[in-house]
This record gives structure tokens, C-alpha cells and sequence, in this order.
């Protein structure tokens, strides 16, 4: 029987009790194809841990903060772009975004891509490059290949 | 190319850069067969994620303490007991132990369980069950013939 401390996974990495949600608010910073899940977000414990999937194709956003994320893979392939490295990313690999490091996620351009992230409860709010950022990101071609902003 | 931020997964649901460890030390606490992972513990993060892997017949130890664990079942199948429920439970479900809930995770007899557990960096130790506290859970036949103790 499932109930408060039991939430069982569904067909298509959707859970009970667990809603499937945007991102972000749309038109608030670039993304594309992307959902968000909360998995755990309980009064006593000091991180919440989310799911996100990217549709084949789709991308986070392109941003940098304070909060670390730890990320593990679930299912599908992609990339991941963490300070000034690129890395292919697949199930069950481990990524650490380290503070201010700029990041972003992208899904293989025929499978999705779906990843647990745990953060702090307490956390400041990620901040998007500004031009003077974006050109410095863009002088390294793999870099300036990779990013969708 | 892995690195401090990037650990692959390799074969068996092992991690580079990650050490496979003892559960517990030997004679500590009554467990079988069960062994610990800590994939992600970083100074800027509140919680740490830890892997735990229950071989085949294997099981935790019956305990409880003040913190919480938030729990997704990575691999296999098997059971668990939190409070007084019982819940069969097999990949990607989610299973919260609310503070001071007894609590024991058991493989099945043929298949590994393999599960993240996400817990707070400051907490409590865990206690085990006294003779009354033991006698109170075998009240329920259920609970009586799942624990291992």
C-alpha cells in the first residue's frame, strides 16, 4: 500500500503524490523542453531533492550561483557544461556544480535526459550571464558551440 | 574526461573516486550483507547522498533516531518497514522515514536492493530497539515475522 512515506513510481519517471511541473516560469530565462518534479521537500531535512527531465534536444538554462547542486544521472544521455568543461553524461554518472560555476544541461538530440538534484533548502537565486560573461564563456569554440542561450 | 566534478559510474553500480564501504563497523549493530557508498559530501551542501547496498537475503539494521532519511530505491527489489507499515518496493520508489520511526530495509531473497539515501550532514545517532521496544513491535504478527534483529 503506498501512502505518506511511500510514493511509488509510475510509468514515465512520474511518481504518486508528485506533481510534474515547469521548469521555471515561462519567459523568464531560456530553457527548452524541460519539467521539473520536488521528491523530497520535508521540514526536516536541510535539501530538497528534485527530478528534472530535458526532452530530446531540449536544454536548462545557461546560469551560475552561489547553492551547489549534486546531480545524478537517472536515464537517457546528454551533456553538461560545469565551469569550463563539457561532459557527456549518462545513467547513474555523478556531476557536482561546484559555487559560481556557470552550468548548463543538455539532452541527446534522440533521448531525453532525466536527472535527480539535490540543493539546499536555503539558497540564493541563479543569475543568467550578462554580455561581458557570455563573451568571455564564447572564447573557447567548444564552450561557444555547446551553450543555447 | 572525468574529473572532481564528473564520476562516472562504472560496472555494478560502483562510482569512480567513490570508495565502497563497510555498512557499519563489524558487531556495532545487526545487519547482513549490506554495504555504503557516499557519493556526494561537500562543504557547501546541508545534506549528504549516500548509495546502500543490500546483497541478496541481506538487511539493515531495525533502528530509529531524530533525523529523517529521504530514500529512492535504485536497483532491485525488496522491502522495507517504516513505523509500523510494511511496503514492498522496487526501483525508483520513494520512501520517507519521518523522524523516530523503526525502520528496516530488507533485500528479496534473489535480487540486490540498492537504494540513495539523502540525510542531513548534522544529525543524531541511531538507537536500536530495547526489550520492550521489541516486544511492542512483535505485537504485530507482521512486523514480528519481517524484523531482524
Amino acid at each position: 500500500m503506498s501512502g505518506p512515506n511511500l510514493r511509488r513510481m509510475l510509468a514515465g519517471f512520474e511518481w504518486e503524490q508528485v506533481e510534474r511541473l515547469a521548469y521555471k516560469p515561462e519567459g523568464s530565462a531560456p530553457f527548452r523542453d524541460i519539467t521539473r518534479q520536488t521528491l523530497f521537500r520535508r521540514e526536516g531535512l536541510d535539501c530538497e531533492l528534485r527530478y528534472f527531465e530535458i526532452a530530446p534536444g531540449g536544454h536548462s538554462t545557461l546560469e551560475r550561483h552561489e547553492h551547489e547542486h549534486a546531480v545524478m544521472i537517472l536515464r537517457g544521455a546528454g551533456a553538461c557544461l560545469v565551469g569550463r568543461a563539457i561532459h557527456p553524461i549518462g545513467a547513474h554518472d555523478l556531476v557536482a556544480i561546484p559555487a559560481l560555476s556557470w552550468h548548463q544541461f543538455r539532452a541527446a538530440p534522440e533521448e531525453p535526459l532525466g536527472f535527480l538534484c539535490m540543493v539546499n533548502v536555503v539558497r540564493d537565486r541563479p543569475r543568467l550571464p550578462d554580455e561581458d560573461e557570455l563573451a568571455a564563456l564564447r572564447q573557447d569554440p567548444e564552450i561557444a558551440a555547446f551553450i543555447r542561450v
